[in-house]
């Protein structure tokens, strides 16, 4: 005789446990991709890959592999009966997440697309600073599995922030050279998009991370 | 004696087959704007008008009517007691269906603008995949309506979904020519946000999508 | 003896009439820096000031604070048992509010690091545009206290969108001008960042109306 027990599917939509640690997988599963998007991106701005196209389309599977975990987390939202933190902290926390990944995709891409052959080195600062923004946006993102060490995430969320007004420093000096140097309208053009996206990638870490803040606080 | 079924007010607050109704009635009446006001992109990238300020004005007339629609679907949203669907998933998709318009509409207005007389062949190409998009939107929906048709709507929302990534490879391709060709700055910017306007009308569709794929699942 | 009464960390988790007041507080405050970031925006592109880099640090400070006033009222959000409206509304209100200071602050930054000498008389007018809107969401605000005088406050709103309508007529005569103008491209790129910025801060002030309005109706 079938019991309740034997049929995960009326459990996991029930029982909290299970169901919320798999929020957590998926999270930190999708976290992972992000971080290793972003070193694939440093990497070609850092001038050390020799085929542009080919590491555009690498980052490219990265952020679908992405895509699928953001897809699954919005499913078993919708099907989940009790879940372990805020119905719509886990909408926001997911979708800012998967924000991010985007805009590194877009960056690699840009590169690619606009055959940049030399890298500007504010970029590689600036990718170095979007590295760093997104390893303590994962290490947040471990802390949120059971909030025991709430001063310990709340660090990390405060070392994002700190990275995303260090980001916006490199920005505004990396702007400015574009414009001083910048005889060819063509190549500010270019740069100015992908200086835009590497911007949004890190200022998006901050979204996630006041949304990991917020549910810290809300479980105090 | 008045009664309370005199009273189609406080009805229409309280009984959620007719403020459901509704609800839907003005979905399909905004899709139906949204379809008009691409087809009349379309034909404006398809150098099918004589005279681009009059269709400018009458897809900015198109989106008013949207507008307003809009308009209603919030006021009522918050005057009704009983939704049909989640009340945030109303808010969601009625919002994201008003960018979709908006973007038409601004990319039409640029086109109008910066006296654009040539077309692009990838413009129009892109436009193709817009009007293709909106059309499976809204088949996806009317048929949020009744929720019968599970498999058929989600098939339309994967159709959105598909159109997204062909519009992404056309836009992809549209830029790269853009560069390849540009040898004036001034033709790049003018295009470059035409092109930025389409894609993200294209990805609003997406949006779109994933709401309505989310409500089915949700009420399954 | 410790009673409930003096543990104000309790009662306020608890009691709606002082988190209220605080939450109207905070929005009145954070109103009032816009005022004065938005003012000094507006004396910049006026050519009313003869250190643009101090100019733009001082617009920056006000912003910080703003954050600030944001960042306490998301905690208190989480903090704070019952809410006098929908936590929802708080959220989007003070995000919103928090928008159009933020691309004040960016307006202002661009023209300091972008080293514009001279200002183009439509971005004056939108400047006003962009003033006068502030002013209006800043009584629609206001009125959000008590909720007494529906009618002005709705006036308000009303008065926000109306501007943000001549805001879009002004920008499209500005961008139209600037392209034909505009022979030097990088002159272009310049002051089309600048217009968007100054266009977006006025397109989140109607953003902000919706949402009072919302909760006007929704409180009626």
């Amino acid at each position: 005789m079938a019991t309740s027990a034997s049929r995960p599917g009326f459990l996991s939509r029930l029982m909290p446990s299970s169901g919320g640690a798999l929020f957590f997988d998926l999270f930190e599963q999708h976290a992972d991709r992000t971080r290793e998007a972003a070193s694939l991106l440093a990497a070609m701005l850092r001038g050390a890959t020799t085929d542009p196209a080919r590491q555009a389309e690498r980052v490219k599977e990265v952020e679908s592999q992405g895509d699928e975990i953001t897809h699954t987390v919005i499913e078993r939202l919708h099907q989940t009966f009790i879940t372990p933190i805020d119905r719509g902290d886990i909408h926001e926390l997911i979708s800012r997440m998967d924000d991010v990944l985007d805009l590194i995709e877009s960056s690699s891409e840009r590169i690619w697309l606009y055959e940049i052959r030399k890298m500007e080195p504010d970029a590689v600062a600036l990718a170095d600073v979007l590295e760093k923004a997104v390893e303590e946006m994962g290490a947040a993102i471990r802390g949120l599995r059971d909030l025991k060490d709430r001063p310990r995430l709340l660090a990390h969320c405060t070392e994002v922030n700190r990275l995303e007004n260090e980001g916006d420093a490199l920005l505004r000096r990396a702007v400015a050279h574009l414009f001083k140097e910048g005889t060819d309208p063509i190549h500010v053009i270019k740069w100015k998009e992908i200086y835009d996206y590497l911007e949004n990638a890190i200022d998006r870490c901050e979204d996630v991370a006041n949304v990991i803040e917020g549910v810290a606080l809300e479980y105090s």
